[in-house]
């Protein structure tokens, strides 16, 4: 399935994209004059082969939860138990991404793909539980290669499934204590940046929980050098459960032509994984918003994406992708019903 | 209207201010991981005066048009006739107001306050044309303060119009070939700054018109320095009228207690006014974005509003506020929807 799923990824529309640019200098609008917004409706356009590109609605987002054994390293303040409590809140209805699903009329499911407790069934969650939280990665190797694989080919079939039941933009989300750790590793690993320069405060450690992060990042690089020689043992070497179905989401979508919004800095390490294995997957991203974490910075820019909300939000979850989506909206339907300067009668040429 | 308007307006309330930033600390998040929505949904609930505060929906974006005499200077490389084209544009559903209006369930309203022609009647046009333009400000005074005072009480009667039909927040919008040289003379007047600061390319002029717009700018700062004494007189002489038009709406809706997003540089410069007249109205504003133009920066910093959106609009009609409405909306409703601590039985200490 993942091997199938690379094959179907097809990179950016040339023609879609020049018939993008060229619609967008007709519209009644100085040239230029929507800023940013002008080239995610040009980038939407190349990835789906045609201008105007569809309508990015409705949207679904999937929360993909896991645990992490870095967390036994004391990482994070928040115990472990908080992953599955905020599980129950999701699907209570009760957590910021349901209020922010809600604003953008957005479908929420939650993935256990390594949640380490056995979570009881309910309608808006699938398990496709991997293991009960990874291995330590300041250790060893987070996962095997086979687990990462069944991971990414989870996030796979949760992007088909969204995609079948309508979903025409799917949106990156993700809980899990200790997931800023791995994320840093990812990226530094991927980007080839410092630990230091790429591992932040997370939900919010003290300085001294930061330095011992930052150690445990450098630690985990050095225990698993060996084994980042490749995209998929880098991922499974250093990622989380979480990392690697979000890499697989992204696959899937971009398979499927369906444009993917990525959250903050978990989604960012898990799409430097995607982008690995197949670069094209990229064209088929926007990025929601930049996150307060320091890694998330370099992996945009690894990855040639601009984010569109930049408020210092760093809570996950997809909340970061979902305030985005109605700016990717806004952005092509003006592809869709904004007159062009002849049919207004709308003088075009200045003076 | 204007006096009984400034006279209802009331500061943020001190207790709603206290009362919201105590729930965010109890809602199922790390402390602050919203970022800048915090700050928006706790200054909306000091503007109401009650937390939370009421969703700012469903909004109402006002796009009020004009024609400036300074136009007759060479500042800008657009004809005259394209305000009146893009009115046209507007009533007919064509424009990017239009579509990123129905994205975001705004009704969309166009006042005619000084366009320099006669507008056939429209269902979603009001006249209340003060003037076919402005007067040209680099050699006198843009308006009277007669004048000023009718614009003014246009955009309070816009408001009151509005919110009696039901909206529960008002966008600002602006439509006025020239408009940003006098929005640049208004924001050098009331911050102070120098007029090359604070005067940029508008919806696109080369180096010499640029050149030649700020000393425009220079020059009626100049010619009118007698002038520049008081908030309405300083309105008068170097404002649009829908500058003036915008300041009442803004003043209209402080005083009835709905919040304003304020669009880019000209909703910027305007609300400079309105500050002037009567500080308290800007805690009922919210910056929907930062616009390309210099001179805003230096209106919202001189304000105390951050912008959420920060995309490189230099459009105006009201795209930027617009754009920042589903932001707003997520923040309150974050206030309503999210689960505390206790009620989700979510660990709250860190360890």
């Amino acid at each position: 399935m993942l091997e199938e799923t690379i094959a179907a990824i097809r990179p950016a529309d040339a023609r879609a994209l020049a018939d993008a640019r060229a619609h967008q200098d007709r519209l009644t609008k100085p040239p230029g004059a929507l800023g940013a917004l002008e080239e995610v409706a040009v980038r939407l356009a190349g990835a789906a082969g045609t201008s105007p590109p569809p309508m990015p609605a409705p949207a679904a987002l999937a929360i993909f939860a896991a645990d992490h054994g870095v967390h036994a390293q004391g990482v994070s303040p928040w115990p472990q138990e908080v992953t599955q409590q905020m599980v129950a809140n999701f699907l209570a209805g009760g957590a910021v991404a349901n209020a922010f699903a809600a604003q953008a009329g957005a479908s929420v499911t939650v993935v256990d793909v390594g949640v380490a407790a056995d979570l009881a069934p309910a309608p808006r969650l699938m398990i496709r539980k991997v293991g009960y939280g990874t291995a330590d990665l300041s250790q060893g190797p987070a996962m095997t290669r086979a687990q990462a694989v069944q991971a990414l080919e989870a996030g796979i079939a949760v992007a088909r499934a969204l995609i079948a039941d309508g979903a025409r933009c799917l949106i990156t989300g993700d809980m899990g204590i200790a997931n800023t750790t791995a994320s840093a590793a990812l990226v530094a690993a991927f980007t080839g940046a410092d630990a230091a320069e790429v591992t932040g405060r997370g939900t919010g450690v003290d300085d001294d929980t930061h330095a011992l992060k930052i150690s445990v990042v450098r630690r985990a690089l050095e225990v698993n050098s060996a084994l980042l020689d490749t995209p998929l043992s880098t991922l499974a070497a250093l990622g989380g459960f979480e990392h690697a179905a979000i890499a697989g989401f992204v696959l899937g979508g971009a398979a499927a032509r369906v444009p993917v919004i990525l959250d903050g800095v978990i989604a960012g390490a898990a799409a430097l994984a995607a982008h690995a294995m197949s670069p094209a997957a990229v064209d088929h991203c926007v990025a929601g918003h930049r996150s307060a974490e320091p890694g998330h910075a370099s992996a945009l820019t690894h990855l040639g994406l601009r984010p569109l909300v930049d408020l210092e939000l760093r809570l996950g979850e997809g909340t970061g992708g979902l305030l985005a989506h109605p700016l990717v909206c806004a952005a092509v339907r003006v592809m869709h019903e904004v007159a062009t300067f002849d049919a207004a009668g709308v003088t075009e040429k200045p003076q």
